[in-house]
């Protein structure tokens, strides 16, 4: 989470400066008024977002990125094999028996192994590479998935509290 | 991942009807052809989306957003602690005791357990809801997100091939 504050712009010589000696009170008051006119028309609005701790120099959305790049990868390893089962069993049944003894937890440990494990698996471990670098940019409904979050955690709330209320007023479902 | 494959508008007597007997045969290819011209108008363009197998009735973004779910709850309730200790000591360390003794890997089980824990955490957990419900749909930056996995796929691709050169290649790094 990048948060944008941008304080005002203060010219090195303009704001702090006050009226050596005897410059008129009443002018500079206005001129600050001026100033201080200016500078909120130039500043964006304060940043409001929740301080969000415990991510040090990452940020959640880099974390959720983290994990979505796992998924994408899990989705590419079932997108390559529903294709080769159709048009090549031999190496359909080599990947399946490939990840059923390797973890997809880990995108990038899974594919490691797969590029070194035999010449006709590192041909998969490359189709797999290229089918999870366009599910991303092409395929996913990114739109898709903000809609259905911010259903979700409506639904969800809604759920927990009905829940809650049903079950110390006794009331019958 | 819903795919919108629309097929041509077929009426229930025109497509399908040979001409009976002695039509001209001509006269049936000409309108044949008129009605598929009329069918590629009607019908939008083919899906060209992976078929991705093995999400049975629900969707690749359905099982992200809901993974993301439980990511955000994790999120409100670092905000909520971070928040309370600086204000109220007593409740910032009553939630830190529950939330060490109680799993945040399930979203739901997490706040229906922390609701009925005793009143104050109850008051917590509405907060909690309520917080995970702003930051999905203000702080959270969903286009930062899009961007993030954009560039991780591409920067995790080009490593593991990189790598793997440098591997076969004998190449010092």
């Amino acid at each position: 989470m990048e948060c944008s504050v941008v304080l005002p712009l203060q010219g090195a010589g303009v704001v702090g400066t006050r009226p050596r000696g005897g410059g008129p009170v009443q002018a500079f008051w206005r001129a600050d008024r001026r100033r201080r006119r200016l500078a909120s028309a130039v500043a964006p609005a304060r940043c409001s977002k929740m301080y969000v701790p415990g991510f040090g120099e990452g940020s959640p959305e880099r974390k959720a990125a983290t994990n979505l790049q796992h998924f994408f990868n899990y989705v590419a390893v079932r997108v390559v094999l529903s294709q080769l089962e159709s048009y090549n069993r031999e190496a359909y049944y080599e990947l399946k028996e490939f990840v059923s003894r390797t973890s997809l937890n880990d995108a990038e440990i899974f594919c490691k192994k797969l590029i070194r494990e035999s010449p006709r698996l590192k041909g998969l471990a490359m189709r797999i590479l290229e089918v999870r670098s366009a599910y991303v940019k092409s395929d996913f409904e990114w739109d898709n998935l903000k809609k259905l979050s911010f259903k979700m955690v409506d639904d969800a709330n809604t759920k927990l509290m009905r829940d809650y209320v049903l079950e110390v007023s006794h009331i019958e479902d």
